[in-house]
């Protein structure tokens, strides 16, 4: 595995590799492993979960981390390609990109979608342009439509829970002051299919995922013996789930146009988790989010607070999820 | 030890003991003591002493550190319960903290005073909120009316310059462009009255500390042998000083009311520390800060340059205080 | 060495030393060599290089860093002295920067010119008052006139690239939107006066570079062999030339006046490197840039992406030049 970008450029027993790796890690330290290695990660945009258990998960296989921050102690960057650079923009990210990989062993890099071209998003134009810059080994830590960190946390909390790989998995929209982008929702819709759910993708008229990864999550399926379906049914959706999956993202016939979002957005106030969501569902049935969250927004402070939500658990699988990715992207190199 | 949030917490014999380890730490340093360990900061207000001291501290002792900054980098969190969160604060510390506490061994949290009700802040409300959610050793990196690290750093400062254990200790007053919270004046008086000495805290009328601050270091007072008084007449509280221990905080008649502060701190213009105030205190009398200090405002340049001054020691020995909190968290559990 | 702030401090023959441990610490690297030692940098201004390739660096020669950034998660510091201080900069540089001195075993700052007074930046006022709080050894990050690190990162890039000691290095001025600092363009000219370089500085009218760093070189050049001169003739200035090394920076003859310089900045549109500046220089020619660059700027997008650039290596050359200054001032000391 030379990068981490996406977990459809893997094999699903590579996955599931990778998975079995997490778990020996969780049991079995390997506090010497990465000796000496260095991973440097630079963030467009704002986390927490992600800087903190890198750097911890790295910590913990004795390695060494930096954080550039542009915007933040580093100017910003220019993304565009023949920009002419006489603005707030210092440097290009054709320069800064390959010379922070360059001091490193390992290197990822956070850039959320633009947010208003959809195919320009979709095509992972940004970070792609980005990724050919660097001649290391690669971490996608949230591009414009995926998140395959957060993806392989999740998959490993579904196998923690002990949750049937052919189990109902319900991935919902859930409300949000404003529109979020796309990417938890394409990457968690992708992990569910390629584990071999039976997964529904339940949305408001107007908030339909993209036909581009719908199709990708029903290839994931089709290879797995899992299913995708979409609605906008909650009921339905819902009967018998053994996972709510909850999740903010931005009307995509709408997209890029805030007005339009939010005239959509305003009549769809019950779209806020609570206990009535789950009368259908499986006694059993979880409450997933990858956080962060807004209560009482999102979900509710009792669903939340309650028996059925292992946000922690996820956000926790982080760490060792991502120790097994740079124990396997860097272990066995020199 | 398993939290590490109040010296009030401990027994005297258990500060002995920590500072005991500080001295032995700087002399025969542990550079493996702490390997593979991780300790993770979150840090809701600015900080300089102790954010470095404490990732040089971890370092020294072979561990690692990651910090987290609300605002910067990372979102604003929000605080309070029941909160319906749509407005710029994506997060709830009750999934921000207990995540982040989970990618480490220790974890350490400063969140000053919310500065409106007194009584809130007293009770350490918001820490004690956030704690509540940690199962890691805890320390406090400041809190509303707390900072135990840079009191047992103080403590070790006091023994390190043979200030007898029964000596007399001033805290006084100083003046300030605002009014600042009652953290390190609480924790300095307690301190010093659990050391045993004879503590005076000179203030101007309307800056007297809370009852439940000086009960508490009465109570101290009476267990070691100290004694605990206040005053506002600063050649009395002055005659015979060993330490004068200056710091800046808000009134607490008007605790809140920035206007009415403000009126009082308009007639107190010459609480800036300056030789003369020296006259009658003993002929070594030390001068102690915290830091940051407003030179000019606070106490005179002359005073900060000459040879009473021991801040620089004081801060620097937050790293060996620290690094014994660590140590005595730490080493011992798996 | 106790110190890095200049690379005129050294003899000749120490900075050939320097390249020599680096481009060996680049063949055999030494991950434990500073197993233990901490390094503290302040940063009064931005980063990207600097930050990133000293905290790689130290941790591949198994040190650890902490960075403290003032006006950024570290309240502002005041520099002036006797300042009273009742604004915004809560803490004064004769406290803050001893005191992190104090926590680590190699410091490194940060401050670029205040930009207002020429002589005030010229004897490194500000710098030098800060180097005085500091017992340990002191590395310059950059500071108003001098930028050893990307000094001696750029001597080995000229080493490396087999571009002979005597060869003609031109120096010129290139656009920006505004005033930029003369650090690099004064440690770039002193350093290749010192290898023995043929240097030319071309720059428009009303931005010569102020005598004490034209004479400073002069004096290099004559010990070295090398030549120092300067015009504002293009096509002779690059006839011949081996290296062109672009770099912005602010009229002199209105130093600290912004319109002054907007003005004359306004008739130079063509100072941007294109290929057809090279026309007459040697076929080989290089591009050098320290970093950041504006694309279509300073330079076209045709000569950063095209062979003669050689940008990336001179950053990434940063971090084993400057674990050979860490080396050095570390190693050998306990």
């Amino acid at each position: 595995m030379k990068r981490f970008l996406d977990l459809a450029d893997l094999e699903r027993d590579a996955v599931l590799d990778l998975l079995a790796l997490a778990a020996r890690l969780e049991q079995h330290p390997e506090p010497r492993a990465l000796a000496g290695r260095i991973l440097g990660m630079v963030f467009f945009n704002p986390s927490l979960r992600t800087l903190a258990s890198f750097q911890a998960g790295m910590a913990r296989l004795g390695g060494t981390s930096f954080v550039v921050t542009p915007g933040q102690g580093t100017w910003k960057l220019e993304h565009k390609l023949g920009a002419i650079m006489d603005g707030d923009r210092a440097e290009h990210v054709r320069e800064g990109i390959p010379v922070l990989a360059s001091y490193c062993d390992v290197f990822g890099i956070r850039a959320f979608a633009e947010g208003t071209d959809m195919a320009f998003d979709l095509a992972e134009t940004q970070f792609n342009a980005m990724a050919d810059t660097v001649d290391k080994p690669l971490i996608n830590l949230e591009s414009a439509v995926n998140h395959p960190c957060q993806a392989l946390a999740d998959w490993k909390t579904l196998n923690d829970l002990g949750v049937p790989q052919s189990g109902k998995f319900v991935l919902s929209w859930v409300k949000h002051p404003r529109a979020l982008p796309l990417a938890v929702p394409a990457a968690t819709l992708h992990m569910a299919a390629m584990r071999g759910m039976d997964v529904t993708v339940l949305r408001p008229d107007g908030f339909a995922l993209p036909e581009a990864i719908m199709n990708k999550a029903r290839l994931a399926a089709a290879a797995s013996g899992g299913s995708v379906r979409e609605t906008d049914n909650r009921a339905e959706a819902l009967q018998g789930a053994q996972v709510l999956y909850a999740k903010e993202w931005g009307s995509t016939r709408h997209y890029g146009d805030a007005a339009g979002d939010a005239a959509l957005r305003a009549h769809l106030g019950d779209w806020t988790v609570d206990e009535s969501w789950f009368a259908n569902a499986d006694a059993q049935c979880k409450f997933m989010h990858c956080l962060p969250v807004r209560r009482n927004v999102a979900v509710a402070d009792h669903v939340l607070d309650g028996p059925r939500s292992v946000v922690l658990r996820e956000a926790h699988n982080r760490m060792p999820a991502q120790m097994a990715v740079l124990h396997r992207l860097l272990a066995h190199s020199t």
